[in-house]
């Protein structure tokens, strides 16, 4: 993984350098290949001769079979075979959907990530979780597909409109509030800069977030242990945006809201302090101010989290915060009580 | 692997031994259903309670997305999650698709392979290639994902209709040409008692030739130097059941036509002398009268050639024999010769 500015402009001289020696595909979408496309493409040409170019659509709802199946197509129109690879430009939909496009095409190809959100800068480059949603829920096909390599250029977070930072901002919260402290005082204090997407703030957090990422996931490629940490927010958050059909909340945004759930259900469960739920909460709506729950049924969310995979035989698993910076796996929920507890957050809308 | 007589009857038992404490999901055809379904029912059930049972169609085009698709719905409605684990009852079609089912659902659940047809146990049951078919070739999307366990019962084969079997024997039959001539005088001499399905004579091709597959396999999990071998036939048989639409033949009859092809290419290319092409050639059609291959055009196949996945950055590659019991790779073959040699051979119907 490679972080950095003007990465873009270099790409097609690192991939040769790390052995790259055929050209590649490139999966993106129409908004990210006019801000950054020519940019990345000017630089494999140069390398690698002309580039083939899928482009598929723009949103959460595009990471859909649909897109696969239109990924697919352009890898067969484009003459790939087994030993074609792919560059991923863009979001999380992108990376996630063309890398499993990658991992199951001819029973797996390389591919490389190359992120424009902060999102999935600190978020789809690590670990190699690939997969699409289905009505069901999200992410429930997909497969681990590790990307030869990741290249993240910090310049392409300027162009991000203002709610895809703050979703991605909320995937550093997500860290800090599992495994750092100090990362969360750090956003507190430069919060203003790191909204105004000044260069080193950024990099600080984003470099904070990968690195707490990778130290979780090191050495635990399955959902066990400690890698269910990064699950914090989660189990809410899927099910909001499953009951949502995906369409009211950015992922980031969801998760906030499934950090709120989470750190006021731990007051009562895990014994995370008021004063300290009350931080949390407050760093996340200073951050950005979250689509409302209004209208959201109570008995829908229920049953998307029912159903999400987070659920194991039959029991309720959350990841809930003895305290700010620490995590800890619950199993075995009551699930009334989440019931419960679910349907007075709704009600409510925003706590504390 | 466990291979032997009335294996379905003690599965529960021998998956409980395995480790297995979770009721798994079989995924079957109503045919195999029918005839063998309720013995491994009762034994599994009786080790783990009641089994959720999801059928799909019989033959190789129901391997294909829609599917996939009814595999994941039908997981879904049995409540499973990613403790789940899948069972597959069937030939090929059931294995590979369930299979790929077990290696996307929730990135990923544990299968066990109990194939029926003497194809699948084979073919099927070693190397853990599982995926589905698309309109633009055979085996193009999917993934590497080894079952947990195979249980071959060689009692299921007896219920085959004549061309299973014989589609599974071909299988046999290029694990010799490419490995062991002993294997092919095995064949000749006892093929009478073969086709009568006599159990001794059938275990002992079904374990030589499952031998020999693992270890070719053993070690090399992709595509690369000798697995290749295993691909003999492949080349034009893929083509041949591309270009019917997969109805005409069985994979296996396909793979007979392609390796007679292959055989009668190798004279001219590889040294295979004409006496060993004939053997080969006769030994297939005393097995089993294929079905002609008038009517198909040879430009179709010819295209569903060169999409083969076989091909590697545009040359044909084809597994070639220099003697009997011996394969090659070979790579780079110029396209306009294997052009002409498949128009003729097309043309002729059955040389020799």
């Amino acid at each position: 993984m490679l972080v950095g500015s003007g990465i873009l402009g270099k790409a097609g001289g690192i991939l040769t350098r790390l052995g790259f020696d055929t050209r590649p595909i490139m999966v993106t979408n129409a908004r990210v290949m006019r801000l950054h496309g020519h940019a990345l493409l000017a630089s494999l040409e140069n390398a690698f001769g002309p580039i083939p170019v899928i482009r598929i659509g723009d949103g959460e709802r595009f990471k859909s079979h649909a897109t696969l199946a239109k990924i697919y197509e352009g890898l067969f129109r484009a003459g790939a075979d087994r030993c074609s690879w792919i560059i991923a430009l863009g979001g999380g939909v992108v990376g996630d959907t063309a890398g499993f496009a990658a991992a199951t095409f001819m029973r797996g190809i390389p591919y490389v990530g190359v992120p424009t959100t902060l999102l999935a800068q600190v978020d789809s480059s690590v670990g190699g979780k690939v997969g699409i949603n289905i009505e069901r829920g999200k992410n429930l096909i997909g497969a681990f597909h590790q990307p030869r390599a990741v290249l993240s250029d910090t310049e392409t977070l300027r162009t991000l409109p203002a709610r895809e930072l703050t979703s991605g901002l909320f995937e550093v919260v997500k860290c800090g509030a599992i495994r750092s402290e100090p990362l969360l005082g750090y956003l507190e204090k430069k919060l203003a800069a790191i909204l105004d997407c000044e260069s080193s703030a950024i990099a600080h957090v984003s470099r904070e977030a990968v690195r707490i990422k990778a130290e979780v996931v090191a050495g635990d490629e399955r959902d066990v242990h400690a890698r269910m940490h990064l699950n914090f927010g989660h189990t809410v958050g899927h099910a909001l945006e499953a009951a949502t059909a995906y369409r009211r909340f950015k992922h980031g945004e969801a998760v906030a809201w499934g950090m709120i759930a989470a750190a006021e259900f731990a007051c009562d469960v895990s014994g995370l302090r008021t004063d300290e739920a009350r931080r949390l909460v407050r760093l996340i709506q200073r951050i950005e101010k979250l689509p409302s729950l209004r209208g959201i049924p109570a008995e829908r969310v229920w049953r998307a989290l029912q159903r999400d995979k987070k659920s194991s035989g039959g029991r309720i698993r959350m990841v809930l915060l003895p305290r700010l910076g620490s995590a800890e796996v619950c199993d075995g929920l009551d699930p009334a009580r989440i019931r419960r507890f679910l349907a007075n957050f709704l009600a409510r809308g925003c706590p504390h």
